[in-house]
């Protein structure tokens, strides 16, 4: 059988190596030539907006999945009338644009953030009005690790801000004010839904970012309740119900002390998930495999206690990350800041292990 | 950096596999259009006494190995010459002889049965009177699951096999009689010998044979005491040693009442080992790719009691094996009678769920 992918960076690749094991083959259509999957896939070169080559693409597929939530939308209804395409369009439409996704927890009686969409200034200084200072104005479509967003923290900033976000090119489609939210942590919960309806929840992951990109992870996220985490599943579960899903859902949030906000949902598999290769039972990646094509679910139960640490902007030396024990990935790209290069896994038998490795892991890097 | 593998088998396949997720690339050597690594690595596709291939097959190589233990010398000499081949090619030379082989455990006191070299029917007249029945009567090269051997019973088996074995291809280089042992049990140790000289081995692993092929594997082996474990170290680490070992090593044992004697090596990844994908913290497949680049070792430990088996002759149904909670590795092989297609691996939390799971499996067998 031969899986497609929308997209051929890392997740696609990490999708690829989870695949192979199972029989699989693989198809990546990502208009970058270097594109990471291109090493152990087929790959096909072309823009998302090319037809012909879509079609080519499709051409005996037994399953089409992407690895990013910015498709464009007539790329996928193409791909959807040439075979089947998880997850499914609608939560695809849902994650691109923030109003949506909102509206959709809001429906769902899924606590979230206030939020007003906003169209012009007027509405603005109206939700800024009804939500109160601070609070965050995000381009609805488009954002992606911290981009397309700006907090307001006083009434002076918001001309300013409405003029500087408007004028981007993801503005089009509207701008969305929510209220910001003094968070104790950021947590996600990756769930995933077989075409059978079953459920699998992954363990809540604590996250932590900088510059809006993602720098590590903790799964299970610590002091983490029974309490706290069925609530996290009975969330996503509704979303995933909600949405006819199938495939990996991750679902982030806020942890407010002890209350969970939802902030929004990525219908793919998820950086905060990368631990779970070593980390699980079975992996996102392999879970997605099995989910979209209708086979069982695996085991979702955490090994111990991991760390997920994002390498991020040069290339690392890879020997002295082995040598501390972790489990190294690194995705074939070319450094650049900022840029996501490749994570690593630190697998602890329990929680104050896993402390003892950060606290190690930030004394060498104190030390330079 | 890129890893040339002589062979394309499944070998060479998890090799890459396990290897990607550390930067690397693959380029395997192997004469078969359809070789399973074929599919995720550049492929030469020549024969392997094919010079010119094999000079273009060495260019811009950073490593060199190989998956299989009967390749011609002089493909391995001209390799040699190109760039450095792992595991040495003494290593390679002992295991491609078992009387080699046997004078290595002689010489290093490592305790293994009695053989005589057998070149004529008078040779093997003497060897029996002095060893006994019953014998193995094997042919000194290009043994493999199974093939190249006889057990000699009575008297009047002497002749006919005689006659029979020393008529094979391989019986050119002689053969060897080999006391008949009465084992309690197989069991195999996975050593790994880095470039710095550091040795890690993995807890010993039972193993089952049906018609000369493995059927089942566990690790670690039942009831294995820590003494045992110990002298098998011993035995593995002699070996490497001598050898100047670089890479994984597989060391065959029978267990006779508690009791190691040495049968043969495998100067490559094995197929007792393929467990350590999910059963272990860090894989064979792995710790080879580690040493052979002179990066640090990885952690050998279980991370439970792993159950492996191999998936013979038939296409196996994947979405029952993973229903059951298996971890699916298939090779991407065409079916035909006695071939290794795949295998599975359950990872129990202990011995007795361990047990659990073999019986629920050949219940499920018996039962069709």
């Amino acid at each position: 059988m031969t899986i497609g992918i929308l997209g051929g960076g890392q997740l696609a690749r990490m999708i690829a190596l989870a695949g192979y094991p199972l029989g699989l083959r693989f198809r990546v259509f990502d208009p970058a030539p270097d594109a990471p999957a291109g090493q152990l896939a087929q790959h096909v070169v072309a823009p998302y907006d090319d037809a012909d080559e879509l079609r080519k693409f499709a051409q005996d597929l037994d399953a089409i999945t992407y690895e990013f939530e910015n498709v464009p939308a007539d790329t996928v209804r193409l791909l959807g009338s040439l075979g089947t395409v998880y997850p499914p369009a609608e939560a695809l439409a849902v994650a691109q644009d923030r109003l949506a996704e909102k509206r959709l927890f809001e429906r769902l009686g899924i606590p979230t953030p206030r939020f007003q969409p906003v169209h012009s200034l007027d509405d603005l200084r109206r939700a800024v009005a009804e939500i109160g200072l601070p609070a965050v104005l995000k381009t609805r479509r488009l954002g992606y690790d911290g981009k397309g967003q700006c907090v307001l923290r006083t009434a002076s900033d918001v001309e300013a801000t409405f003029t500087a976000l408007s004028g981007a090119p993801a503005a089009n489609a509207g701008l969305i004010l929510e209220q910001f939210i003094a968070f104790s942590r950021e947590l996600s919960l990756i769930a995933v839904r077989g075409a059978d309806r079953d459920v699998a929840d992954y363990p809540l992951v604590e996250n932590v970012h900088r510059d809006g990109i993602l720098r590590r992870s903790l799964a299970p996220a610590p002091s983490l309740t029974t309490a706290i985490q069925r609530q996290a599943d009975e969330y996503a579960n509704a979303i995933a119900r909600e949405l006819s899903y199938v495939g990996v859902l991750a679902l982030e949030l806020f942890d407010v002390d002890g209350r969970l906000l939802a902030n929004e949902i990525a219908p793919r598999v998820h950086n905060s998930g990368h631990w779970s290769i070593e980390g699980a039972a079975t992996s996102q990646f392999e879970n997605h495999l099995r989910a979209i094509l209708g086979w069982p679910l695996g085991d979702t139960s955490p090994r111990g206690a991991s760390l997920m640490l994002n390498l991020i902007g040069e290339a690392q030396p890879t020997p002295e990350l082995l040598a501390l024990g972790g489990h190294v990935h690194l995705y074939a790209k070319r450094p650049a800041p900022g840029r996501k290069l490749g994570h690593v896994t630190f697998v602890a038998p329990n929680d104050a292990q896993r402390r003892a490795i950060i606290e190690q892991i930030d004394r060498e890097a104190a030390a330079g």
